[in-house]
């Protein structure tokens, strides 16, 4: 798939991002925009502690129907209430003025710290001048969303006549059973709403929610769609392919972006009793500390991925027939160590990205997750994120 | 309770440790052994993938009698199919040798890297010395199980006229649904077989299975308990009560020594739908690398709280009706941050011993876990553990 270099908006679409002041010294306001309703889909976090944002998105969505996306980071408006959810109003209400588009086709995402209330008439102030200066960057949008994120995060793509655009923000508190993380797709591909949906989860469903860094789940992940058909219809195949390699490789770029990751981890399970066991199998290895430390260490423990395996208590499971391979090499043979060069599998755990492959030999399910390593970066990130 | 200073092992049991060469600089094996055979029970790992130890160890208890424990540290004898039970047997047959016990009745315990071949030699070789070296103090025994503990851990209590005394190492790949690393009770009490192993069972799942250091389940642990009867009858509540009162502080002792660990974690949960509900939420919170890491920051980002319980997705939860505190000080009120004095809760996150208690509010439900925070100083011991 030909990524553009660098990306662009489909026609229609603006965004742009601004400070609003609820960051010291960092754009925190980001909002996007199409010259005409769209059909939209949205997916939001399985989390029972939901935002403020996630309640509101469920209603807004409901029709199928978006124009904008209006995000802000630096306070994530979860565990406040009903002040939380007017505050969410709030700012999909100055969204709708700003912009002159209906207030029930605003989606509002909010992330950062849990807990304390948002100061909205931040977001109030800022969004005039913001609307005015929209451009048709998608960089300059995923700015606005950043956290913890080392940088922005946007793609597209051509699907035919069309365009599609991916923004995305990561990188903690990121785990499978959600939307995971905020990421918008634009396209000005002319997409039926039934199409939309079906192709728009099937891809998450592969992607995001086979996605994590830490094993936890927010309270303020989405991910949402939005197609303004000004380019017309576009052949369905392609564009589910062209929206699941986008998801796919945003997945990648999240996954490598993890909080004080240095290495993304690709696992692929194959030979599972079942598709399901086979995503149970992928997660349990990466989501592992030992297998993230082994990864960050370049130190070719591999008995660790038999345990991490193992610890599928529910799957099929039979030691004798588990093989692994990192990066090509052969490291398990018949849930025995295979006797590797230790040297290349030690270059292939630090080249940057290690593809894990385990075969289960007990079927023909199969699946991929990914996550990175774990580092002194995370826990120190984690442990001052809430004061710095 | 009042547990002896130091520690002493009960009448007719002896213990010592051995460099068998396993280990570049400290001590590598371990044997107690009962000059009477024993009631005894065991529990072991319910990882799929288990070590030779475990095959043989659930053959020889299958009758519920033992009268000795050998353990080595440094390698695990995991992953390496009949050469590594043989290595087992061998190490059995040995020590039966040396001890002059029949080899059904020793228990074979084996600890450290996954998937590299047991030098049985050198484990032969060290056993004779070893077997006619053995006293009466349970911290010589503890010392040779050592891995990345700290300290060697062994305690004991006086139950009625007998001794009950507990030696156990960890600290990492600890995780519930299992017997938990490697942990030994021995007792001069006489138990019934039934008894002891009601008695056993219940203490191992409220204590031991509610401990995780990093959500990775071992192929190696094993949990057993060993009665000579030499003093005689006890009572049995009193003895039930010794059990797990002893088997709760060496749990809070493995915790406190998880690796790189600076705090206990302790985790209460009450006021679940049920018990089991309660045990998925105390688990969930005291795994959550965010908890653990704002526990080791010292930083009252108590909002993951909500996060933690939240993404208990099978259980009952009402984000309304959440509270928490934090050494006593309430954190989270009706799933909103409560007004609370920063300063104080940042002096308890860092106090060395962090009660977190959560209450649902909707149902009876009640459990406890233990745990500790996540540094730096886990990642580095766990980037290099193979190699160093």
């Amino acid at each position: 798939m030909h990524f553009h270099d660098p990306p662009q908006l489909p026609r229609g679409f603006r965004c742009g991002a601004a400070r609003a002041g609820l960051k010291a010294d960092a754009p925190d306001l980001a909002l996007f925009v199409s010259d005409e309703p769209c059909v939209a889909d949205a997916v939001f976090t399985t989390n029972h502690v939901v935002g403020a944002p996630v309640v509101l998105g469920r209603e807004v969505t409901a029709d199928g129907r978006l124009q904008a996306v209006v995000v802000n980071s630096g306070v994530a408006n979860v565990g406040l209430g009903p002040e939380g959810l007017d505050a969410a109003r709030r700012m999909a209400d100055a969204t709708a003025a700003a912009l002159g588009v209906p207030g029930d086709l605003v989606l509002v995402a909010s992330t950062g710290v849990i807990g304390i209330p948002l100061p909205v008439h931040l977001i109030e102030s800022a969004l005039p001048a913001l609307a005015s200066s929209l451009g048709t960057d998608p960089v300059a949008g995923a700015r606005g969303m950043m956290t913890t994120d080392t940088h922005p995060k946007a793609m597209s793509v051509a699907v035919g006549p069309a365009t599609l655009t991916v923004v995305g923000k990561g990188s903690g508190m990121i785990a499978p059973n959600m939307a995971t993380m905020l990421v918008f797709a634009f396209t000005d591909a002319r997409v039926e709403r039934a199409a939309l949906q079906r192709i728009f989860r099937d891809a998450v469903d592969e992607t995001f929610n086979m996605l994590s860094v830490d094993t936890d789940t927010s309270t303020s992940d989405m991910c949402a769609v939005l197609a303004n058909g000004l380019a017309g219809p576009v052949e369905e195949e392609a564009f589910a392919a062209a929206l699941r390699g986008s998801f796919r490789r945003m997945t990648e770029v999240l996954a490598r972006d993890g909080e004080g990751a240095t290495s993304l981890l690709r696992v692929r399970v194959r030979g599972a009793a079942t598709r399901d066991e086979a995503r149970v199998v992928a997660r349990s290895v990466v989501d592992s500390p030992l297998i993230k430390t082994m990864v960050y260490g370049g130190d070719p423990n591999v008995g660790r991925i038999l345990m991490a395996v193992g610890k599928c208590f529910d799957c099929t499971v039979d030691p004798e027939r588990i093989d692994a391979s990192i990066n090509g090499v052969a490291v398990l043979r018949a849930g025995r160590r295979a006797d590797f060069d230790e040297t290349r599998v030690r270059g292939a755990l630090r080249s940057g990205t290690v593809d894990l492959d385990v075969v289960l030999g007990v079927g023909e399910g199969e699946a991929w997750a990914w996550g990175c390593d774990l580092t002194e970066g995370y826990v120190q990130e984690n442990a001052a994120y809430y004061s710095s």
